[in-house]
């Protein structure tokens, strides 16, 4: 999907919201465990109820690898049915992978190729060539890991090289890579107050931003610091969403959470 | 394991051989892909043909993933069968997570408790938080990237914050981590010369060392700079020894290009 595509829908839809598939056996409703595959069976009604309202929808990879065999089948069904049921949804596959060249193209293939994911998140330390390989693939992107929602980002990330924090280097350095018009990058919305300085890095790529809902983040901060004016914004919630209920109502309930947010963020798109 | 049953095993076998089994099925001898399970039949084979010379086997998570529900499953079978056949070897996923706590808990529980494997790479990129929960397994070990062996590692790790380098502030602050007792760091062997350094820093923690083979590392300035009283080295070589033929003789060939290197370790182990 190329990023004017994904504008299109932003504005069709009215909404930039991204859901967070990072499903937790624990935390569903325990009527779905009857089934063959529960996380397949999670995932399909959360997105049968809730594909109106995204444009993107977020596997986190942790959550599938946890179960294994099983896990890995639940995250192939669901990247098909999305892909077959609502191809003009953006898919990521929130996987922060990141190797040596060699290894880092196996990744990629794996994610951009074989699963046919939109994208992929990826961590910089191991830094170009890490990256480089996953930026091969046409109208495909790479969404690299820059100042994270979480506290731990204040180990490394803010801290100052040469006068400059350590995930501007990131933005800059990472523009200058081979094919860096397919990078985006996650910049949590824990930090929303860091996006006017990002955005003079990175004036119009696009942003991934976790971090509103669970853990905190405000979205008219993000909108307010962050918008471009083709958007270039794509909000996540995962738990926020998907866990409103663990009842029968579950999807629903998860519609209605989303349907919240979309609002919100007709209302930022007209502003 | 402990970090004293590995440094047993060290010396028991004068070896501090780790054999990197990075898949790639368009390097293995065509005959296996006759096979059922093609990947597991190879490692199987190298694994049956090295065990006596290594004490640590490494599968790079992105090789099995590369081939879906089959790579995972035949890295199941990998790690299965050196946990049974061989326990006294010392178990790699060479995975670089790392994500916020509540998502590494869930990478965590896959490869350290649920797959078993003794240790598991990490990114340090988004800090204590996301590092933490691999450390919390008693025993288990969390092998966190600080120096790497590629030419990107020259992007962000070697900048320099107040007077001091990327890499240093990731070990130095690490140190300060719950449960850092289950560190251990990987350090590329194309740059050794950093070693006597980061031996400042932390004097007695093992070291996951590849670059050796392939990408050109020198095993004598390795341990020259790298190795401690308890020895502290896993050095790593993974197609320098797997893809030594890929003829019907491919195991007996790695099992020599594993003898070279363990015979060189015996060297350096009397001096």
């Amino acid at each position: 999907m190329t990023t004017a595509q994904l504008t299109d829908q932003i504005q069709k839809k009215q909404s930039f919201l991204c859901i967070g598939l990072d499903v937790d056996l624990n935390k569903i409703p325990t009527h779905l465990l009857k089934e063959d595959d529960p996380i397949f069976a999670f995932n399909k009604a959360i997105i049968d109820a809730t594909h109106h309202l995204c444009v993107a929808y977020k596997p986190n990879t942790a959550f599938y690898e946890a179960y294994g065999l099983k896990g890995w089948k639940a995250l192939e069904k669901t990247i098909d049915y999305i892909n077959e049921k609502h191809p003009e949804i953006f898919t990521i596959a929130d996987a922060k992978r990141g190797d040596i060249g060699n290894t880092s193209r196996m990744y990629a293939k794996a994610f951009l190729e074989d699963l046919a994911f939109d994208s992929v998140t990826v961590a910089p330390y191991m830094g170009k060539d890490s990256v480089e390989p996953f930026l091969e693939f046409k109208d495909k992107h790479t969404i690299l890991l820059a100042l994270t929602s979480n506290q731990g980002a204040f180990d490394f990330q803010t801290k100052t090289i040469e006068d400059k924090e350590v995930y501007k280097h990131v933005l800059e350095t990472s523009k200058t890579w081979d094919n860096a018009q397919n990078l985006m990058y996650v910049v949590g919305a824990t930090k929303a107050e860091f996006l006017s300085d990002i955005r003079k890095i990175i004036p119009e790529a696009f942003l991934l931003v976790p971090g509103v809902g669970a853990q905190g983040g405000s979205l008219s901060e993000v909108c307010k610091y962050g918008m471009t004016k083709s958007v270039g914004l794509l909000v996540n919630s995962s738990r926020g969403i998907i866990y409103a209920s663990n009842s029968e109502d579950f999807a629903q309930s998860a519609a209605k959470k989303a349907q919240a947010l979309q609002e919100q963020m007709a209302v930022e798109l007209k502003a």
